[in-house]
């Protein structure tokens, strides 16, 4: 058997224990008192990384590698908030009577063992990790190489804490891309994959495994200014959407304007203002990811629909309008994560929406989508609890009937 | 673009419509009246399925693939009945305020384009027709070639009623096996694969798709009789786990007794006169789908648990105890969809739990677990209603803050 494979069965048993059998909510304190006693060989190896990275790295890159006292303030603070929201397991979600004595619940339970593969940014490992172990579920981390030192110092943190629990192997660093191609083959221990970081490497995972992947490749938002929109929302709207911070998924890559809206030229300006390069009737479906915004023109409600299905990533949209019947057809019609009445794309996200944490953003049509808090690292098992109860009974000439009585929960 | 893809473009379409602009529940009364008044050609497409299968098939397979007056009641009246269920789409499942006139909806919507594959069945066709119908998703049948003739009447007497309301293509058959794997790498057009049929077909098209699959490839369940076990309930429980009905999912595949049980001999012989037989200590993890049983002493709950988690399939497992500790630690710490106390294995069936319907038994870690019934053909959207809201005005210095006040829904 592999090391990694060895690696992913020691998640699995620690998920089962993790799950079960511990104060999860002690380990979360403990992680974030540790992570303040042992701030100085966090910040020795930092330095390390930083400045192996010194010469090859923007310096947007740096910053975000950067793990100071500010940043650990923050992970700290974090992981404090977790430990405060209430245990997500065992929560019963639904009671049924199915006949007299024989009662079915469906209870929220952990997912298992969840492979998260980020890139550069340092604060990502003590996040998940705290996520994982509130959710009960082991995590399997790869991070980015030139995070190296500081992933490893504050994973050893975490694991000291979660040695003296006896689940130490709940949470595991993976280093190599060999070991994550490992990972992604094992469909029978890994039950998520969870990429966060650039679209190629997210698209080289999903293309890569069967195992469900949490996550998105592409935000290809749209922002639909129909005839009847307020020019000051719209102008506001589309300039949010584009250039409050054009690098992230949830801003807007297509401005599709209704060719009877009466301010055009106001908002195609303050974009211009913004520093936005458009580029009139071409580009659709880019993501720029940067101040450049593909622009088209609509003869309706209709047609931008279909432009939204033809080009869109099915992540975010919003439309600009006054007309509640046509905003109506827009929220309904637009078969995306979030679709936005008078809003900015950019509110897609976790801690927008108040999830408390965000897990990622999914594009999927399973099991999670749009902006994902803890509930993503959550499904439910049946318990059923009889007294001797048989199928027979309820089977044949003389069949009992089930009583089905929904229980209040 | 190949013919299957068209079929596939078309289906989303079709799923557009579907789902947003047209009378689901009358679709659903048209389909039950149409295919009563068209039971005749029905009839006579399965005479010649069946004629054409008469010596190749066993006796069991035959009935199976028989579609007479009883088995068109049965599905009418199952058509009726999720006619008459309150229509799923719309519904808010939460709602958040995230500042004054800026609220947050989270509202159910079907997943899309779902591809169907099951065996000869032809009762199959029309149910999960109407599922996908009463729940706005566009569905692509493969049924088994026996029933070739009888789906295809079926079917056309379906897509007849969806002709009438400009939807026909939200339920289309594909015919040939190429067609099948051409669909499963669609998976940017096709967002869910739910096979029915031998584990070996299941196993397949698992192995085939990256497209999550709602299913199962085995079920090995399991029965432990514990130190604690009424022998009574335990005589019961094990027959009917095994012997009620073995061809099926959730049939016992193997028991597990404890070394101090009293009643061991009671239950072995009760087994055997049920005409069980037994093995002794081997083929643990072999899915039988017959009177065929593993039989394992074990020491304890422990044991008994860890057997499950090496040798399981994470479908359904039972502990006969009278001690509720034990029970509990059964319950809580086995990691299977279904975990029962005291009752039969049998029991995990979506129209046991009051499902309604079942779409199938789903041994997944995410989407849906066990029984599923409705609710895995559908997902949510997030609804963003604003009055011209911006990111920006939450950012950076004099950053307004969110309420985040849940709304009763």
């Amino acid at each position: 058997m592999s090391e990694t494979r060895q690696q992913a069965e020691r998640a699995h048993r620690a998920f089962l224990r993790l799950s079960t059998s511990v104060d999860r909510t002690q380990i979360l304190r403990d992680v974030a008192k540790a992570l303040e006693t042992n701030a100085a060989p966090v910040f020795d190896a930092n330095r390390k990384d930083l400045e192996a990275s010194r010469s090859t790295l923007s310096s947007a890159l740096y910053k975000r590698l950067m793990f100071n006292e500010s940043k650990l303030r923050d992970v700290v603070d974090g992981i404090r908030q977790i430990a405060a929201t209430a245990d997500p397991l065992g929560r019963v979600i639904e009671e049924t009577e199915l006949d007299e004595g024989l009662i079915l619940r469906k209870v929220q339970v952990p997912i298992g063992v969840i492979a998260m593969i980020f890139e550069s940014r340092p604060d990502a490992a003590p996040q998940i990790a705290s996520l994982a172990i509130r959710t009960g579920n082991a995590v399997l981390l790869k991070g980015g190489r030139e995070a190296a030192q500081t992933n490893a110092a504050l994973v050893g943190v975490i694991r000291e804490v979660l040695q003296s629990f006896d689940v130490e192997d709940a949470v595991q660093m993976v280093s190599t891309r060999e070991e994550v191609s490992e990972l992604l083959a094992m469909d029978d221990l890994i039950s998520l994959v969870i990429p966060r970081g650039s679209n190629e490497m997210v698209r080289s995972i999903q293309e890569r495994t069967r195992i469900p992947v949490l996550g998105h490749a592409d935000g290809i938002c749209h922002v639909y200014i129909d005839e009847a929109a307020d020019v000051e929302k719209a102008v506001k709207i589309a300039v949010d959407s584009k250039a409050q911070y054009p690098a992230v998924c949830n801003a807007a890559e297509t401005l599709l304007i209704h060719r009877n809206f009466k301010g055009t030229d106001r908002v195609l300006q303050a974009l211009r203002d913004a520093g936005v390069q458009l580029r009139i009737e071409s580009e659709f479906g880019h993501e720029f990811l940067d101040l450049i915004m593909a622009v088209h023109t609509v003869g309706g409600v209709d047609e931008a629909i279909a432009h939204i299905d033809r080009f869109g990533s099915r992540h975010t949209e919003t439309i600009v309008t006054e007309n509640a019947v046509t905003a109506e057809r827009f929220l309904n019609e637009v078969d995306s994560a979030g679709v936005f009445w008078n809003a900015s794309t950019r509110f897609a996200d976790g801690f927008r929406y108040g999830l408390g944490a965000e897990v990622g953003i999914s594009t999927n049509k399973t099991h999670a989508r749009g902006p994902v808090g803890m509930e993503g690292l959550l499904i439910y098992k049946y318990q059923l609890i009889g007294n001797g109860h048989i199928v027979a009974t309820y089977s044949g000439d003389n069949a009992r009937k089930f009583t089905h009585k929904k229980r209040q929960v």
